[in-house]
């Protein structure tokens, strides 16, 4: 157990209230753990080394709390930040546990619980900046149907569109220094959810108003559920320059909403995903998005919150040593790595040059080139061994 | 069985050379049919009631035919559409049988590979122009990997995009009338295939030098491989304008491509599909992208190619039965459709109107709201049961 | 809608206490609807045309009842029983929804927790056989694991082993008319579940003490939580004379488990299921194990209800049709039905016999073989036809 | 690099013809390797460190090979045995490539093919025997169907009872020492495969006449592709003392069959896999059925071929590292593995005993017993670390 793996502000680790404050309610049991404290819950991750701590509303402040009641809670909350140095780097909306949302919130086919559901959201961002977030994520887990005369997509696509082109206005006209981060997930709690990958939702932002806004904040188990490559899909995100945020954990495979610690799940996915978050240019959180299994007291939590962080900081290391070691450089180039990065036309090359150069099509001797082989597996195996650290 | 049944060209019913020619290969077994004659599969498939054939390069050239081979292959299909009063809707290259491609096409890591591909392409671009094609389908079905090194995505991503700002590039400088559609797929036959839905493939035409010459193609199998929602996949497609052409086949979930034919895997969902395609704006052709399995001998081929346009006007017929029901229009309105496509602000209330609108947050009961039952399902169940032709 | 359509008591549909009384509560929503008084329940289900009604313990007396409140439950539950004119076929114990089960009941590494569910678990099959009920199910739903070492998976099965020997003890010991049947599921609320099929439940089953006692129930969107084919699952289940009960819902393809009515999801295996289900020497109890989708009030959880068995119904109509139908029957037999229905060997011949038969072998001719068509399409394609109605 | 990572014969390890021999060609795409001479083939995994090599009967003789040729291929391949010092532990049949099989073996409705299918096995399994193979594994790849009508599943499991009871019969006629082992997989080549998982053949092996010849042969990829736990299955396949062989190798989730090498795929469950197979009681053969993939070349083939090893004794390494550790037997305690292993009754305790006992149950405080905390997310940290090679 080296220095390198214990936590610190500088690496930027963050926590959703709900996260180590879930009290492992499922679909078919009840809590297994008592509430938590928010000022608890601050001051813990402090001592694990995290910096960061995000909220919906009603985590922060019960569903149904009065004016009083409210400034009560934010108060102290914001209280237990200060003494234990925490920040607030994103917060969020519940719009998925009352009833009210039963239909979605801001597609529900009911105009009320729409409105209702943009007045809930915009009075969270008032809270979100006073605290200091900068990101504010948006999940739309109600945002679906069951069946197929239910929601008429493309209707309810022009009501997405709407609440976000709303939210952009009143983030603007107050001048917050605020982005938006949409979440995609493909089903549960809805049999299928609008906006389900990462591609949907990075499509979708580019029909706002103010696209500029808007980006991306995909979470590990969602897009593995579509059985989609976690690290592929933050990749074009990154592209696209939209990974405004990332929520972390873990998932096996293509199955109910499992929420595991970071790593636990797809462990090889997990490093590859390190890898890039720290050498492709993000700069934000790193939010785990977790639940402990219900099987797990406070102890058990407190360990399993422990774990994500120490799961990535080995990584981290992991997939320096990968990209620093000699063998490694010389097997990339062996893939020909360095050739994909050059374009494909020649500097000053047209595409009338293209067209007239004999040795790209006439001369091109197609059964020569598909002999080549392209030294992936060799590759792999020194990921694989770096990963285990046997190297 | 009634007239209304039999295909029509007017039903602009489209098959690939590669679907009824498909010889049976699979990765597990030998061919169990011999090659089909494109000049008979247009025979047959116009005797069927079909409008349009459409194919890739190498069904009506095979690979590395001569200049004399393949104008010879282009005269014969020509004279047999001319005869058989058969369109070509639509054509496409093979990027992905010739072990050249094996890392991929316009996203191999190998320049001179991508060079080759751009060149195939282009080359068959003309053919299809000239053959009286409008749509151009790109399916990059090697561009991917199979393990994390081997493929820097964003990398991969600008060179992709080179590729289609080139054919982009050359389609206007011809002056040709003819638009792309990206065909997207999550895996098989690479691990991951970038642009793996339909998400991520309009997200990713969004950055193109000319993104409005370039749509999408969307397959029923190939969406539902990644367990989405087909029909919500094209809803959000005709929603951003962009359902240019469509592949439509079976599936039965989550496993390999298994191109069943059109109904056969998720019937329920063939029905939205069908119900969205007459209903939505879409005046394409309606495409079959299917396999006649393996166990079928050609009589079966033909049987099956048949059954995909029956089972599709049957579809048809109940769909608008569906949508024409008095009891059906009433339980859309009790599911409460109509408020969804109402404007969540009034026709001209400002944003600071919502904000001042007690109505819509102080004095709103979310615990009444929640209680109000959607009438989703039986509305579900009158749609089953049309489906069935119970009513 | 046709008489054809009523359920009667005959058809020997019953519905589980939990079903119609779900609430709605969610992994991310509370309740939307009120707790279902069991006796409303009775009520309403007879109203309806079921003819049987199941329970949990739990569902019918909360847990932690005193004996004084137990006897009235249960005596309230009899009258109405009584006066409704349904039995109980089949009952089943909560093993779930308490904390103290939230490592297993049967196989919870503590002890116990272990002899606890076992008490509680035969203090409720009293209660069945007391309320007339032949089948006792057991759904292990929390006997499993997030994490690779937390359970000792064979240790384990010799603990689900040693409780249903005592449970097999324990009713041949009371002279007990009563038969076991167990549920598998892959996973969800554990990781991955202990016998996860049908075909793990049916192995295991053979170590028991008393085999003869226990069967399965599977459940329809259980197997296909885990991609398998519902109706090849039942058939085995069937070959092995095990199918002591069935769960009928719908499940949209590998995802969270949906509990929808049945037919909702995959339309096409229903018909299949249904087919096999009235042609197979089933004559048990057709179960609806479903969940009224939460969006619903209790008027469209009737109504949820009632399509259940309405599309049942339906289904067994169009599958007696499909059998009947003369141009199906001559399908079948050009799809050689017949011929795998005769044995390999003739009558009387030995297996020297097959392997001195130079026709067999030396003399066969695999290529002509592999020339005939099977005419599968054709024959699915009628099957399509039958299941719309449209034949 | 430590020398304990050096394969040796004592390992175990073993790979069938067919693994390097793949010569690439799949749905998409055409062949990008030439063929392996099986000479070949010996020498190199014997220089790799293997100890054993396995073959379909057409992978040694060419399918419609003269006796003669039959004879000369035989020769030279035991030859090659001897000189490298490699054993034939397994063989197997081909029995899916040819188009004779496209309905299926031992289960097509052809009863000819059937025949044919039995006297081509026979067949072999005199070959193997003579090449001193234990066991014979049957993958029924074809065994299946695409279609509801097409298969009637219980007439089918007939015809693979009588199969394998004549098998059964002739191994035993002609006194050979030798076992079978089923290898189950849902799906690919067919829609659906009989004996979907390990589970589903253990039950059908309970109805053979004689069910003591014939284990299971479960395979990595088969499992994971019906998304189940692969440790799980194993360990209940040895649970009833059916574990006869195994195929190791990697899958990236629920998709088309990949065939990864060993680690590639689900890591963590690799490491499980090793930590059962080297602590519960197997002592068959550590055999890699694996692809490597068609990028490759024969360099690429070999390394492969090779990590699959290294990575097994990496596993190895690091799980007995794990189960050494006194932190992680501490750790273990803790989650009451031990608990887990004690019988539920007492030595002595009758059934009638446990239903007096009002500690177990009327004097049980259920709340209390779950309030405490199982420990799993410590352990199951520890395990990461260990695999990481972090501890």
């Amino acid at each position: 157990m080296t220095d390198s793996l214990a936590p610190r502000p500088e690496h930027k680790f963050s926590f959703g209230l709900w996260t180590v404050g879930w009290q492992g309610r499922d679909p078919f049991g009840d809590a297994t753990r008592p509430p938590l404290d928010p000022v608890e819950t601050v001051n813990r991750l402090a001592e694990l080394g995290a910096y960061g701590v995000t909220f919906h509303d009603d985590d922060l402040i019960p569903f149904g709390s009065s004016d009083t009641e409210r400034e009560s809670h934010v108060k102290r909350f914001r209280q237990a930040l200060d003494t234990a140095g925490l920040v607030v780097p994103m917060a969020t909306t519940n719009l998925f546990t009352h009833p009210v949302f039963k239909d979605g919130a801001f597609t529900a086919n009911d105009r009320d619980v729409r409105r209702y559901a943009l007045r809930k959201t915009i009075r969270n961002i008032d809270l979100a900046v006073e605290l200091g977030a900068k990101v504010y994520v948006a999940w739309g887990g109600r945002e679906g149907a069951e069946s197929g005369a239910a929601k008429d997509v493309r209707v309810a696509l022009d009501r997405l569109k709407e609440a976000f082109d709303l939210l952009g206005e009143y983030v603007l006209g107050q001048g917050y220094d605020l982005r938006f981060a949409v979440e995609p997930k493909p089903n549960e709690p809805r049999g299928d959810i609008l906006l389900p990958t990462v591609g949907h939702a990075l499509a979708f932002i580019e029909e706002l108003a103010h696209p500029e806004l808007v980006g991306v904040n995909p979470e590990t188990g969602h897009e593995q559920m579509a059985g989609l490559n976690f690290t592929h899909g933050i990749a074009q995100a990154l592209w696209h320059g939209k990974l405004f945020h990332i929520d972390l954990n873990g998932q096996s495979g293509i199955k109910y909403d499992q929420d595991l610690r970071f790593g636990a799940g797809n462990l090889r996915d997990a490093f590859w995903v390190v890898d890039l978050l720290e050498t492709g240019g993000y700069t934000g959180p790193r939010h785990f998005d977790f639940k402990p299994p219900r099987t797990e007291d406070m102890d058990g939590v407190w360990a399993s919150a422990a774990g994500n962080m120490r799961t990535y900081l080995l990584l981290k290391e992991r997939a320096a040593a990968f990209r620093a070691d000699p063998e490694v450089q010389e097997a990339l180039r062996a893939a020909r790595l360095d050739d994909l990065a050059r374009p494909t036309l020649a500097d000053g090359e047209s595409l009338a040059d293209l067209l007239a150069d004999r040795a790209a099509f006439e001369e091109f001797d197609p059964d020569a080139a598909g002999r080549r082989g392209m030294a992936f597996e060799r590759l792999d195996q020194l990921a694989m061994e770096h990963l285990l650290g046997a190297r």
